[in-house]
């Protein structure tokens, strides 16, 4: 041990924490751990190359999560850093290129017609924050490991979307036709030959009423959406997770029945476990109230006793957040928390702050959101095959050791 | 004109614009008078990299600007298309490898002390969105075509802090010493060698009462602070122009005058034309109300005669804004206009909305801000030395060609 530089990584793993913290390099060893626990990162792939590739973890080419640790505390998360979940390829880059004539066929209204971005442009103007989180955000909490994306937190984050809201688009075509119960949104990805399309294309129908608060937006976070996140036109719903707000927006229809795409009719279904997904479960889409810390966190390190700000998230889903509470002991006990930044909307994210005095020790950070109809954060996830919807605060909990 | 392929540029741009039209060449010809036009743009400096090269005009190594028609409609201004405006050169990236070691020395209170950004992140934490703007921005739009950056709209962004209010940090080292009236920040900036220091060191000094909305920041839009915007810490007064708040801020003192510094003493100040400044002159600090549009503006092109949504941006200072009223006749006539997108506090921008019905013509499109204690836009700029404070609608209204 009196040569440390020359001890094999394996050697230095054996070796006992005291021993190294005595001859100091307590720091030394837990950089070699976590060098050794971390897999090679894999690149970014070339659409999503702007993202900063140190705050986010790249699970595959079509899904990229958000560090817990990045999230910071300034409400709207960066587009740099904003996760990416797509069911398809991404669309070649030739979309963008003149992103004002993309077209977008609306159907199921009294005047159907096809509108290009340009002319969207003129009919209207809002602006909107609102969470956008996978289905799957928190699947990888799930005991049972449900397949696909092992998502912890970062498959989420509150973003800023501009565009025209659906309402002014219905009401210029002569308002949605008779009988229709539905919006469907149909995307502009380019599909795999020789499969039929309704196998893999990306269509979902959300209830009519959700037009009230939907936009076809052309700008996120300040700028023209990106190809990664569904430029030049995505459906945005508020309240809604990540799959119903179609990119590449290629046509929004009024139907009086839901799509038949597979992706609607089974997949994104909370199946019992064990079954698949069917058209008679629940299909995901209201997302419900939730929340998160995002500091302390084992990832940055042991904070120093003394005061400490634990801080995070709480969103609501459909519905505003009317408060949150922490606790310090594995939700034995509970604080009022400080909800802290600006307020931007029922469908943004709030940030909350405990500020808590916290002697040297081990403690279970958790926390639980309310929202303002009154519905609370649940201790338990739904269980369900796919790991769907997961708002667990003890599965979101973390264990922080303070030095 | 058979062979437009070949015909030299200067053939180009003297031909006949309709003759051009009719052989199918006019967007030939635009592009050909816009490069014509455009003189050679400034690389990106190295600390401003991350910039967005198309959405910003670089006018030296240490003045950026955001282009008008990059503003987009969504509150927040990206990181990487906010305008740059620095006093001295950027220190080095060294300044930033250990963010939370950077001190911060506190004086002019009762238990004067450095603090380091670890500790002051344990001492508590708040977020505020802000118009960031610097005392210039509309310099470009003074006939008396005042020395320093001609800016016309674009050194300004609404941005989003966090960090810890100055009131907790002062309520912590106990109190505000007896006596003192400003609060003076220091930035840590390396001055140049051979040089008073007080002759170029970046030092402002802002009235006391500034400190209850203040902060001193360590994260900017959601990432820590950029060395090109200040970090690791920066010093931000919510509703003071962008000098006042300090970059790589080293010292922040209460003191009992304001600082010598020739920044504060003799710079910033509102002098009467053909006169140098003094401290005798008023200081260039709070903001007061103003506003412009974004769109349509001449750089996007004519819009097509029909529904037109004119939009921009408007914000109070100190005061929140209350409403924004927007002209098509160059101020002869106003209508209101909708604010929308989300309220992001006193201290943030208002995006703004008119839809308006124009045939073919040319328009002056202005827009004239009110704040919530009724002040309103002024038409004229207030004639001073060096171009500050220029808050005039007509100075800040376009001329767009409906075609």
């Amino acid at each position: 041990m009196q040569q440390p530089t020359s001890l094999p990584r394996r050697h230095l793993l054996a070796g006992s924490a005291s021993a190294l913290a005595a001859a100091g390099l307590a720091s030394f060893q837990s950089q070699a751990m976590a060098q050794a626990a971390a897999p090679a990162a894999k690149p970014l792939p070339g659409y999503a190359s702007f993202k900063n590739a140190d705050a986010v973890i790249v699970h595959s080419s079509t899904t990229i999560e958000t560090k817990r640790s990045a999230f910071g505390s300034s409400v709207v998360t960066p587009t740099n850093q904003l996760y990416v979940r797509n069911n398809l390829p991404t669309p070649p880059e030739s979309i963008v290129a003149d992103r004002d004539a993309w077209p977008v066929q609306i159907d199921g209204v009294k005047k159907p017609r096809q509108l290009t971005v340009r002319e969207l442009k003129t009919m209207g103007l809002e602006t909107v924050t609102m969470v956008l989180q996978c289905s799957g955000n928190g699947r990888a909490f799930f005991p049972s490991k449900p397949s696909g994306t092992q998502w912890t937190v970062g498959a989420a984050g509150c973003v800023v979307w501009s565009g025209v809201p659906v309402r002014d688009v219905v009401k210029a075509l002569g308002g949605v036709a008779d009988g229709m119960v539905y919006m469907t949104g149909t995307g502009g990805e380019v599909l795999p030959a020789g499969l039929d399309p309704k196998s893999v294309i990306v269509e979902r129908s959300v209830p009519l009423a959700a037009l009230e608060d939907a936009l076809l937006a052309w700008e996120m976070n300040g700028e023209p959406v990106s190809l990664a996140h569904g430029g030049p036109l995505r459906l945005i719903v508020p309240g809604y997770t990540g799959v119903n707000n179609i990119k590449y927006i290629k046509q929004l229809a009024f139907t009086a029945k839901e799509s038949e795409a597979h992706i609607m009719s089974h997949g994104y279904r909370i199946s019992p476990p064990g079954s698949k997904g069917d058209p008679s479960q629940p299909s995901v889409q209201e997302m419900s109230v939730k929340s998160w810390i995002n500091s302390p966190i084992p990832e940055d390190g042991n904070p120093a006793a003394g005061t400490v700000q634990i801080q995070g998230v709480a969103f609501g889903g459909m519905n505003a957040v009317k408060g949150v509470e922490v606790s310090i002991d594995g939700g034995k006990t509970w604080k009022q928390a400080r909800l802290v930044g600006p307020d931007m909307g029922k469908f943004a994210w709030r940030q909350f702050v405990l500020q808590a005095q916290l002697p040297k020790g081990t403690y279970q950070l958790a926390s639980r959101a309310t929202d303002v109809k009154g519905n609370v954060q649940p201790e338990t996830r739904g269980e369900n095959q796919s790991g769907y919807n997961n708002t667990s605060w003890a599965d979101h909990a973390v264990t922080v050791t303070v030095a």
